[in-house]
């Protein structure tokens, strides 16, 4: 066995950008955050963020320098080729078609890998996490949308372009809920975070019969309503919330039965913000994933599962596929 | 090289068994067919239709007898086990958890393996047929429902319970037409065989003003009006049946958006009676796809094609199958 080989993640997130030296066993020994410079800026001033974090992690908790390679893996949201050198589009940054990858390997001197952000969640899960036992696992984090990954036969499954595991904008209501994507109908739409937003919202306009613990969370105000208070709320214990985050739960499960009938998995790991809600979600949407699951009574249903490794499994996730990417790279040049 | 390694495949169909012997080249040498026996049967039954026909091969096609091995693949709608020995579930036949591949190998004296036998005909497009050169594949059966197969980096994905691309039961309408599996507003009930007929039914009892061959073809009575006429129709050139098809194409495409969000496959493969339409009903679908697949401008959007290989698909990627199979556990002995 060798001695540890540690690795870099960086979690490129809509306000923070999280940076972790994380060992071979997905345990994380040291942290760096910056904020996420606004979406309007140029390419390089992110990518100067990063180089700064990463070269601060480098300089103080892997000492001596010239201590040999530390590989780098970057998770960001939205599409990243299937090479993993390239972000083809990033919803919160201003990048389209970016070379990530070489413009950083270049600056920081280290193997460099990116990473769609869901995708290296799912490998830390599956490494490290709630579903570390099973080799076909997919993860759903629910946000402000919905994020996917998939590990079939314990690979990672990135899809013919890098783009697999969209399962947010699989379309459940034709003509439905306008969604960010420019569709209509989007399962984000009614199982994450603008739904609870949405039906927390049309509640508070309806005005039914309760008191309120939302209308006083949010002063009054209904654009000041968000997901997040909502599920906050309920695991504090108002009812009116837990309703909410129930019926939304109950829509998670029913797009998780069109998940199950596509890939069949073993488990399936919820997480995201609104996983913290735990079975306040997760039973509503095992009731409703039994129900409307296709072959029910002639199969076994996956598990419904909450994530272990909290925000930290992207930063962990990528980190860990950096690491195994270059040991793979090492081993492909002794072979050859 | 080796000789050429021949293997059966069987395709257990509604109507029709049929069987073949397959060189390791995907090509037919020999046919054996015999009609299905009635769902009612005892399993027992079916199985003495499929050593009949196998044995029928064995004996006038491999001669001389004790010329070693031939493995049998054998591919069945409905839910076969990961492990391939065991149908949990078939639809048009008596089996329920049946044992079939230890019965069957008992009576042969030869290794049987079990396939869904979507799964198989995927295998044979992406080894053979229309996805030869795409390690990314998925296959989309149109005919009474919509059967589905998926290869992933050149191999076939089963999923945890042998379950996986039953992408016809993603439900896309809530509380949608009524589906065989239970469930309501399934993507079969849009765009495979029913979804034609209904369509077609209600444009007969609409009574519109064009001159109709389908309610010739019927004779009138709307009792008679398959999708299988309605494609003959199209094909034909009649324009009621190509519009009748193309409003299905269209559902086609807007269910295959959401396959392409999950998978990110690097081709689609339509195969099924349906797609016999092809441009007809691929041009609708095409069109559908690229206008609401998720991330579209962002993207590379998988090409459609018509299966190659026919209805014949199931038994070669059956008979393909069972002998990899047989040569990988020949070299694990031999690895021992």
């Amino acid at each position: 066995m060798q001695s540890p080989h540690w690795a870099i993640g960086v979690d490129i997130g809509g306000t923070k950008i999280a940076a972790a030296v994380v060992d071979h066993h997905g345990a994380i020994t040291a942290t760096q955050y910056a904020d996420t410079p606004h979406r309007s800026t140029a390419p390089h001033v992110v990518e100067d963020v990063i180089v700064d974090a990463v070269t601060a992690l480098l300089d103080r908790h892997l000492q001596p320098p010239g201590h040999g390679s530390v590989p780098v893996g970057v998770g960001a949201a939205g599409f990243v080729d299937a090479d993993r050198r390239t972000v083809r589009f990033a919803p919160h940054l201003n990048w389209r078609n970016e070379p990530l990858a070489a413009r950083l390997q270049q600056r920081l001197g280290q193997r460099v890998t990116i990473e769609n952000d869901a995708n290296a969640a799912a490998w830390a899960e599956y490494r490290f996490g709630a579903g570390r036992e099973e080799p076909r696992l997919v993860l759903i984090t629910l946000g402000t949308g919905i994020g996917g990954g998939m590990v079939f036969d314990g690979r990672l499954e990135r899809g013919r372009h890098g783009m697999a595991a969209e399962f947010g904008h699989m379309a459940v209501v034709p003509e439905g809920h306008r969604c960010e994507c420019g569709n209509r109908g989007c399962w984000e739409q009614y199982a994450s975070g603008p739904a609870l937003r949405r039906e927390a919202v049309e509640r508070l306009r309806a005005g039914g019969p309760r008191t309120t613990a939302l209308a006083q969370a949010c002063g009054g105000d209904l654009w000041l309503v968000t997901g997040a208070m909502v599920t906050e709320l309920a695991i504090a214990g108002d009812a009116e919330a837990q309703d909410v985050l129930s019926q939304i739960g109950a829509a998670l499960g029913r797009g998780l039965a069109n998940v199950v009938a596509a890939l069949d998995p073993g488990v399936i790991v919820i997480g995201g913000g609104m996983s913290q809600a735990g079975e306040l979600l997760l039973e509503p949407a095992r009731e409703a994933l039994a129900r409307h699951v296709t072959g029910r009574g002639h199969r076994p249903i996956p598990p419904l599962r909450i994530a272990s490794l909290g925000p930290a499994a992207g930063m962990i996730g990528a980190a860990d596929l950096a690491r195994l990417d270059e040991e793979e790279a090492a081993k492909g040049c002794l072979e050859a």
